[in-house]
């Protein structure tokens, strides 16, 4: 991430802060989503990146702690960017406009990437937010869309939102899917499973075929809905015929319902 | 959001959490979105939810402490649910399908709500995560996008990410806009501003009607990007009367001008 320019490489700006624990959450909140510039603009201990809570917090992203840099102000904090976004919830007069992260970055990363600019994200101190006047210094103003009566994100949770939007914005990194969810298997093949079970059914007694009262209509509803793999077709077909030999009644069709299982 | 039913009842379930603050910081991170349902599995000390450090961190979110249950297993957490999604980097064998969290929910929230279900959350502890038994009581696996080589997502992020995200997928709660934004100027009015700029550049030699050198164009095309407001266009040309006023130079159309800004 050191040598990345452009949108990927976002800087994250913390005015203020007066928290150690959420310099440290911070770190590790943007390193998870494969960022790691950070910048402290005039935190309330001078000395915080080295905090043993801050630290702590970090856990493995102490490397984002030691590339840090802290500084005086926040023009100091944007040089080499050509677009802070702030982020604060309540909009200020003459300020910019404000939107939700999500509309907001996919409009965005493609406006940067063509002119190649950097993004920088800054967000104020725990007590009272960003000042006017730094709210003012940034082309837009983010708003996460939380509860009408409970608006209040600490600011490390703020700090990963964001991360993961702007990182969601970029193109995701890939999830590790399972190794291959196994296709659902033939229609036909719920088919001769659905016969093969009526018919246990049948010599158990669960099912009077005078008097069926849909209830294969009802397994195959069941059956349609949960999309049955081959393997798991073979399983209840397993068990149909572990049934029908158990049940003590001669099953009509059971050594072919056998054979037809080998073949599915 | 207590008598809530459905896809918007969601319920976060931390199983064999260890730290006091992760559990605090997962209650106002749930409330902060607009849910309230918080039941802990088998914590490390049964009494986390009255530790001092979880009430700290939960901020304003203590009322979903008070409300929040203590239970002894997934199965205890999960009356009522009828569709549970695990969250998990790694896939498990035997266990659901591992699908991120916004293509998931896309699909989930439509789905839950034409059947009237309810949703759970459940997250694994700091150390080990879930157990594959746990895992395997869910429909679905969910796996936040990180980065390649440091995937380690705090507990408490996780869980506001999540939260985040399945409300963003009910509709997001809206955004509280600046007062107005004012519309754009007419591109008429524009080069009215540029006519006016281009005579007082003119009158203090900056411009060379001889050589103009693309200054016009030049202007022109940062004043479309910057796509000003009537009340900006107006100031702009106050900017250029001021300087025809002073620049000494009897202004060719300097009546014209200040008459014609007055109409704009």
């Amino acid at each position: 991430m050191v040598n990345e320019t452009g949108p990927a490489a976002a800087r994250f700006v913390l005015v203020g802060t007066s928290h150690a624990g959420n310099v440290g959450a911070a770190a590790r909140a943007i390193k998870v989503m494969g960022f790691g510039d950070l910048v402290l603009v005039a935190p309330r201990f001078a000395d915080v990146l080295v905090h043993e809570e801050t630290v702590a917090m970090a856990s493995g992203a102490a490397d984002v702690l030691v590339r840090a840099r802290t500084v005086p102000t926040l023009d100091d904090a944007l040089d080499g960017i050509a677009h802070a976004c702030a982020t604060a919830m309540t909009p200020r007069d003459f300020g910019p406009p404000t939107l939700a992260p999500r509309p907001c970055f996919e409009a965005l990363v493609p406006a940067l990437a063509r002119r190649g600019a950097r993004v920088a994200f800054v967000f104020g101190g725990e007590r009272h937010g960003l000042a006017n006047d730094d709210v003012r210094r940034c082309q837009v103003c983010l708003s996460i869309p939380t509860a009408p009566g409970y608006g209040s994100l600490n600011l490390a949770q703020a700090v990963q939102l964001i991360a993961y939007e702007w990182r969601l914005a970029l193109g995701a990194h890939p999830v590790v899917a399972r190794a291959l969810q196994a296709p659902p298997a033939d229609l036909a093949a719920v088919e001769r499973l659905l016969a093969h079970w009526r018919e246990a059914l049948v010599a158990i007694g669960y099912l009077d075929p005078a008097v069926p009262k849909k209830l294969l209509p009802r397994l195959r509803r069941l059956l349609l809905r949960a999309a049955p793999t081959a393997e798991e077709v073979h399983i209840l077909r397993g068990i149909a015929r572990a049934v029908l030999r158990r049940g003590g009644a001669a099953p009509a069709h059971g050594g072919d319902a056998g054979k037809r299982s080998a073949l599915d």
